[in-house]
């Protein structure tokens, strides 16, 4: 039985009044139970989604939904124990990159990811598109990779954050997923079970994110920040450019393959800069350097090495994938474009714009993504750009080049694929991807 | 199949846009068949209550909840065929006196009534205080009684408005009740699926109601009168008082007993101000008065002469009920008072006020109401009023008598009740039940 009666919650956010700690997590936890219907979560979660929660409130939230499941002690592995989140955006394969970048600098970084969601790939998708990558290893595996290699890239367990997974669901089917505090909870609730120190997040903003405008992706970087700082954990947010596909590999293994060409030492700018700043942050928090300015330097030194490289080898081969297809990319069967895309008469100059969300949701339909959470996806469906927003380009350039197993549809997917590009006689403005920088509850741009 | 996504009905509501009468009728049809599962329906619940429905919405609203469901015709029988509803108010035992009345009077009255709900008691509970009297008769007793008698009285079959009693009890378990447009829909779906020509609202206001201000009880009396209009039916709202209990009786064979002794022509001036009211506008809109006021001085004749209580008299034995108990109230066993609540020593003066919600719900816990659906009620148990605000009382003066089964709880009864009255040293203000008439688009004083 319970010792509340859920209607008085309901009605209490219903008409604006704030819970209390307590209450926030009765609730939570009578849900995960079972003992509150999902009839009844979902009306307190439009109530909320329409009433505002308070910072205490979207605390105890996470609070509640950590506490439900599992919470891993990494205290006894030996260094300062940082990861990186993503708010998800189109091309971002910066983590394939990045994890292995800042263990190759002595920062252990414990990942626990997921799967594309919506128009945004995932990182577990990507590592997978290694052919015998594993991402479901138990809890012990993760524990031991991390102290052998300093770096372990799993997929989030039954045992960590299951009120999450029960929430994220019934939001998705109530209209209630974009909400700041819900998505915080849900991004914070996942990472602060890890046994982090530290973290750093990527918060995206623009088309192809989910927060579409500067304004909803700050108070969301706020929010996460602001929790990440209450549980105790150095947390720092980037916020970053969205409107525009990061990097030229759009799906699974076009982004894997191009993270392990960028591990090669292929300078793809936009995919560096953004990783290069993220690990700055990540080996300052981490205790490998003084400043984040002074992190960027080790992080490219690393790079330039081999050391990321090889590290990425040590923990591919410790997760069961195919390391060749790492040594060398190419070697990676079934990536082959079967179609290209070329610019029109009219596309004299330059590449004005490139719509990211389009660019996404059509990779999903080439099969790299999912309708539905029971779907596969296909490895090495999706968009390699040859052009990007500042290259000059001619009538008949090749625009991009596709991957996919569903020919049948190529005039579709390469009319969509043309239709985000625009075009312009003179160069775009080029800006940095590095939008703002949040830390100790301030803004200043990094 | 569903040929359209409850989900984005659910988010045009959230973000305040009106949903079309079509995508409204779909929602409630697929919810009502089981296509829309309830933590979608509670989540668009929450999401209309919060942002709001228009008048088109809960039109909309309402026909979708008339059509879930058998609607009667009853074309063939003659007359204009006028009920009253009441949205409920403690010692409301109009119906009782006003159906036989207004039947007598030539007009035919079907009334398909409620049980009791939360403080307030249901005409259904009433006539069952009637030994024998049986509410649950078939549609085709329904048709037979009003053609024989011109007036029957019986509660909501199974066939009448499912969307209603499903989308009612998923609202009281969700915090969406108080909410005007789905008040008015769930009202105003079961009256016009009586197979009505017209209809008489008591729209009451004030403590013991349950729209407390005068503001809600004057929208929820345009919103229903209005959707009443757009059915084509002509529709009239009295906006009554009931911060006091109506009469002296609360509960259910003490508002019968109250009622006979009203028809046997005993004057209760509040139950008689309210009831003629209602009696002429029901007189009026059924062609048996040419105007309210006619209709006023009809009733009284009728009431008079004994046609109401011999009208009564045949309806309850032809719905098995015992007659003898209205032919004398005093006959029905089990009906004493098991105790007094008596004036405190510094009532002196005059009763001031008395609290109708206190007293509802106080009769509720003697056993006159319903905690939970499922309950059975005590018909005898309830209050006798003796003391009404305006009576002269002094110190030890009998205020009220007590009903009830449970003596245990017969000390905190008496206190309840004792506390629900205020006194003071000089007469109170006593104005009329009656505050405003809606019909026609306007308000004007009756």
């Amino acid at each position: 039985m319970l010792d509340f009666n859920p209607v008085d919650f309901i009605i209490a956010k219903r008409d604006g009044r704030a819970l209390t700690p307590e209450q926030i997590r009765a609730l939570v936890a009578a849900y995960t139970r079972g003992d509150v219907p999902d009839y009844q979560m979902s009306a307190f979660l439009m109530a909320a989604f329409l009433r505002g929660m308070n910072d205490e409130e979207a605390f105890a939230l996470t609070d509640a939904m950590l506490h439900s499941g599992v919470v891993l002690d990494l205290s006894d592995l030996p260094g300062v124990k940082v990861d990186k989140h993503s708010t998800g955006g189109v091309g971002d394969k910066v983590s394939l990159i990045l994890a292995p970048l800042v263990a190759a600098c002595g920062v252990p970084v414990p990942m626990i990811s997921g799967r594309g969601l919506g128009h945004s790939g995932g990182t577990l998708d990507k590592l997978e598109a290694i052919p015998g990558f594993r991402t479901d290893l138990s809890i012990a595996d993760y524990r031991r990779l991390l102290a052998e290699l300093g770096v372990v890239m799993i997929g989030q367990t039954a045992e960590i954050a299951p009120a999450d997974r029960k929430l994220y669901a019934l939001r998705d089917v109530t209209g209630t997923v974009e909400f700041v505090p819900f998505i915080a909870a849900s991004i914070m609730s996942k990472k602060l079970a890890e046994g982090i120190d530290a973290l750093v997040l990527d918060v995206k903003c623009g088309r192809g994110a989910f927060m579409k405008t500067e304004a909803d992706a700050r108070r969301l970087a706020e929010t996460l920040v602001g929790i990440g700082e209450q549980f105790g954990k150095r947390t720092v947010a980037l916020l970053t450019d969205m409107e525009t596909p990061l990097g030229g590999g759009i799906g699974n293994w076009p982004e894997t393959a191009e993270a392990i060409r960028c591990l090669h030492g292929e300078d793809v700018p936009d995919v560096m800069e953004v990783t290069y700043a993220l690990a700055g942050e990540m080996l300052c928090l981490g205790g490998a350097a003084a400043t984040p300015q002074e992190g960027v330097a080790r992080a490219k030194d690393a790079l330039a090495s081999g050391r990321a490289l090889d590290k990425f080898i040590a923990l591919v081969e410790a997760q069961g994938g195919d390391a060749s297809v790492v040594r060398d990319p190419a070697r990676r069967p079934g990536a082959e474009p079967v179609a290209e895309v070329r610019a029109p008469a009219d596309a004299t100059g330059f590449v004005a714009g490139l719509d990211a969300l389009a660019l996404g949701w059509t990779a999903v339909a080439m099969g790299a993504g999912r309708r539905r959470k029971e779907d596969a996806v296909d490895p090495t469906a999706g968009i390699t750009l040859n052009k990007k927003p500042g290259d000059p380009v001619q009538p008949g350039d090749v625009l991009a080049r596709l991957h996919t197993r569903k020919t049948d549809d190529l005039p579709a997917f390469r009319d969509a694929v043309a239709r985000a590009f625009t075009f312009s006689e003179t160069p775009p403005k080029t800006a940095s991807r590095l939008l703002d920088r949040y830390a100790d509850g301030r803004w200043a741009n990094p």
